[in-house]
């Protein structure tokens, strides 16, 4: 537990964590590849090891299995720089592990081995740092926190308490293989959204969480929620995010994809580290981009996050392309 | 199916099936291992290849998950020279997979990930080819057959139908984690044994399936249980065989272990090889007990099983040593 003179987290996230075993060959099926790495992965976690390499002071709240791959992300996390005090196991349950295939430019198939359940949706309320989420200046929750019991209720419940103290950010992250339904999802997330100051998501996920595609209609939506910063992610058309006072829609940051898998987290580290900073909408959506952008063009995901010197660096050349 | 006019079968077995995900390196815990290979894995699917090595026509009867991890399997299966008619694709269900550690010379943890059901335990029994499994000369079932419906009813369907004709084995093999109990293992292990004439298990397999340890007490309630053959694998004190005839005790081959994971499916390959070649007792165990040797040795398991003439060099070997 964090005494009263401990210094806030930056930023706490709060979700999935397991074994990403990952090809270390690119377009290649899993029928046909013949090794593998292991990363870190899981995306609230992948989230905090973006914050944490521009500096910041992050944790992570989630679960693993009681096992090595449970210990390796431990490992894994404070190789990052992220605080695992609130990573705890869970008996009898295996740590999940994700197969991908790495298609470039557009396809990445997962294959997720989360079952009979995930260790990270054994969240219970009870077990929170409540004064800890409350006095991060940025808390971080996803979708996929909603999915299951008892981790909605200590999602919702943390982001109750919480009241919207600082910068509270839902990713709207929907993955229909871990829901019954979209309507099902859309019931949780509505909970959810009165308690959020940021959401962010794809126009897929948008349509879940709000019912529509069109970007400027999910912020009307988001903000008639609740929400005060929506962030609507295009792909090649680039970022729409808008506040209520100011709407900016960004274009993409060049890149040649190698893996896109860990780009969003990588734009949701950033966009973390843009909001802490206190950067307008225009900067701050180029630095999430251009952060996005790094690490879609790196095989790696966790392992690839960029600093701050390397999505400057990214922006730069941008300007000058 | 096969027709009348077709070959029969040497060898069918009938069991798991999976995905061994493997260290690449050993004596690495998964907390610190770097990079996997992959491989076929599964008991009965390990000991239809290594009888093929052999030199003989084998089939298995398994499932798989309708992927790309599947389609490798089938690869895999064909590669090995094993026919793989009677392996389907459960849609829905993932191809399972194993991680295990290497830790030299008695220590190989398995981690299974076979939630919500491994599709090897849905064969359903109208879906057998009751044809070819009768007319097999061998056919091998397994305990973990038995573990779930309806690959249980279709284990014991094929076991009542086939009634003894031919050479008929039942690997005890005894996973705990497969089964509720000892004593529902036990249970089912009852209603199988009576249509088996060989039955092959460590002695804490045998534990599982008669209640004793004792290698002479083991042999003597199978032959009760009306099978013929019972070999008891001691480890180190070697293998007992006993046919209520003759009895044998063969010491195991010299081996310096690499990986045991596998030892027991090429001893197994190799007795398939032993019965059909209708070899004495001792013969019989000494070959086997050299092919799982020769396993032990290799990092690999399907990948590594042995040749006759690789076995027959191992026991010039031993006699020489």
């Amino acid at each position: 537990m964090v005494s009263a003179g401990d210094t806030p987290f930056d930023v706490i996230t709060m979700g999935r964590i397991g074994v990403d075993v990952y090809p270390l060959q690119v377009g290649v099926s899993l029928r046909h590849v013949t090794s593998f790495g292991k990363y870190l992965g899981g995306s609230s976690s992948n989230v905090a090891v973006a914050a944490a390499r521009f500096g910041h002071r992050v944790a992570t709240i989630t679960r693993t299995g009681e096992d090595p791959f449970g210990e390796f992300l431990h490992d894994a996390l404070r190789g990052f720089g992220v605080d695992d005090r609130y990573v705890t196991a869970v008996p009898h349950l295996p740590t999940p592990v994700t197969f991908c295939e790495i298609f470039p430019p557009d396809d990445f198939p997962l294959y997720f081995y989360r079952q009979p359940k995930a260790p990270d949706l054994e969240i219970h309320p009870h077990e929170l740092d409540h004064e800890a989420i409350e006095r991060s200046k940025v808390f971080w929750v996803t979708v996929t926190g909603l999915s299951q019991e008892p981790s909605r209720s200590a999602t919702l419940g943390a982001l109750q308490r919480r009241a919207k103290r600082g910068i509270t950010v839902i990713d709207l992250d929907y993955r229909p293989m871990f829901w019954d339904s979209r309507e099902e999802a859309r019931h949780w997330i509505e909970q959810a959204l009165p308690h959020v100051t940021v959401a962010v998501g794809n126009q897929d996920e948008c349509e879940t969480a709000v019912g529509t595609r069109d970007p400027r209609e999910t912020a009307a939506r988001l903000h008639a929620a609740g929400v005060e910063l929506a962030v609507v992610k295009q792909g090649p058309k680039g970022v729409y995010a808008d506040d209520g006072t100011d709407a900016v829609e960004v274009p993409p940051a060049p890149v040649e994809v190698v893996n896109g898998l860990g780009a969003g987290d990588a734009f949701g580290g950033a966009l973390c580290h843009a909001l802490l900073e206190g950067w307008g909408l225009e900067r701050s959506m180029r630095f999430a981009n251009a952060a996005g952008a790094i690490v879609a063009g790196r095989l790696a995901c966790a392992d690839a996050m960029p600093t701050r010197e390397e999505v400057e660096a990214k922006l730069e050349e941008a300007v000058n392309a």
